[in-house]
């Protein structure tokens, strides 16, 4: 069916379901083949990337909202988000929808508050929703251009990950269960957008004394086998709560 | 005129003027007599306390609600503020309005942005608006009873100020424009909830070098006059955008 045809369609119960003028707009990183990701969704036709997004049904909180557009996207539950700024310009997005009725649920003035999700990418299954064509991962520093204001959207998620490094779990819910001592640098290396010296941030680490050694090593490849790391949970909530004050 | 006749008066404007669903909260902050304080409201016949809040008229983003709103109370322009979170639990506030018509603009639901604003005590001149009776600062260790979940909005603000003390200018904002080196100290040590050492504090102060030790010291008193400091602007605001990553 074709784009302008679905949402007339989804117009009135929309009206009936969720609060008027306000969004939940996701976005949600992944880290893959040492690369920070995140989920972009393309609009049936329209050449347009844009980030996942929802309503609030008039009966649940703004993290329900998110969990349930979490979840209808990728299939997981349980996923770690948090909730970072409210977009509120005038005209951020009604423009887009000029050539509809004015009574169209998607034309009203939202404003759109912007969450955080950090997922393990091995956990999760993408699904296209019924008005996009795709739904993947793109590295983000190759990111493609992105409708209405999703790319500043996009550029604040990051700061906030980057400032809450020091205090919330994003190495945890990032990284697989088991993971190298270079795939953990490397992730903060992205995060930080910096290169790190390799024996600092191996004995900053151990000083936090948040991990735990397992008896086991990466297997493949032609060099040495890396050793694997877990993170110790208590420790490292511990150590979440104090802050890591001494910077990278 | 009573409490009830003033929102049932004000409501049917209120529909026209404001976005549905949609209120600001305002945790605003200043420092006095060596004590961090926040202004609060007391309702009109209620005895309850409130943060000082309103509405984002149609033609605003949320940042110039806030605004008006600090203008309206305070008397004062070019506040330093930052939204927070946004505060979405069913039945935060529709509880509080049982006894009214449910056509009431009071009545619905409201999704709450809170702010945090830092304000220069001695710029502020106090303005009580027509459904309260008090409008005062108290001291943020004697805090009465707040009203819905105004307590939690207060919470949320102060460890927001926390986290972001090494990277906004909350110093600068909460401080007159000249200040003595315990002053400074004793605002950090209220916020971060911890005693600091002198001798730490003034060493990592300086090394920053942040500050501008002034040819003047604090008149009156029967001690040593302490000597006064300004900010460097310039200075300051590099350090604050490289993150003062020593922690205190």
């Amino acid at each position: 069916m074709e784009f302008k045809k679905i949402l007339e369609e989804k117009s009135d119960s929309s009206w009936e379901l969720y609060l008027p003028h306000l969004s939940v707009d996701c976005v949600i990183f992944g880290f893959e083949g040492a690369r920070l990701k995140v989920l972009l969704t393309k609009m049936k036709e329209k050449n347009l990337w844009a980030l996942p997004g929802g309503y609030v049904l008039k009966t649940e909180n703004i993290k329900e909202a998110a969990n349930r557009i979490l979840q209808e996207r990728t299939g997981a539950e349980n996923i770690y988000l948090q909730q970072f700024r409210v977009f509120s310009d005038l005209n951020r997005s009604e423009g887009f929808f000029e050539e509809f009725e004015p009574t169209l649920w998607n034309k009203q003035r939202f404003l759109s508050v912007g969450f955080y999700a950090l997922v393990d990418f091995s956990q999760v299954s993408l699904v296209v929703d019924s008005i996009s064509d795709a739904c993947v991962w793109k590295a983000i520093d190759e990111l493609p251009e992105l409708m209405m204001d999703h790319r500043s959207i996009f550029d604040k998620a990051l700061i906030t990950v980057r400032r809450q490094l020091n205090h919330k779990p994003i190495g945890l819910n990032l990284l697989p269960d088991k993971f190298t001592m270079p795939e953990l640098q490397r992730l903060y290396e992205i995060i930080l957008a910096k290169k790190l010296n390799r024996g600092n941030f191996f004995r900053k680490i151990l000083r936090y004394d948040i991990l735990i050694k397992l008896d086991e090593s990466r297997k493949g490849g032609a060099h040495k086998a890396p050793d694997l790391y877990q993170f110790d949970l208590e420790k490292y909530e511990m150590a979440l709560r104090n802050g890591f004050n001494e910077g990278w």
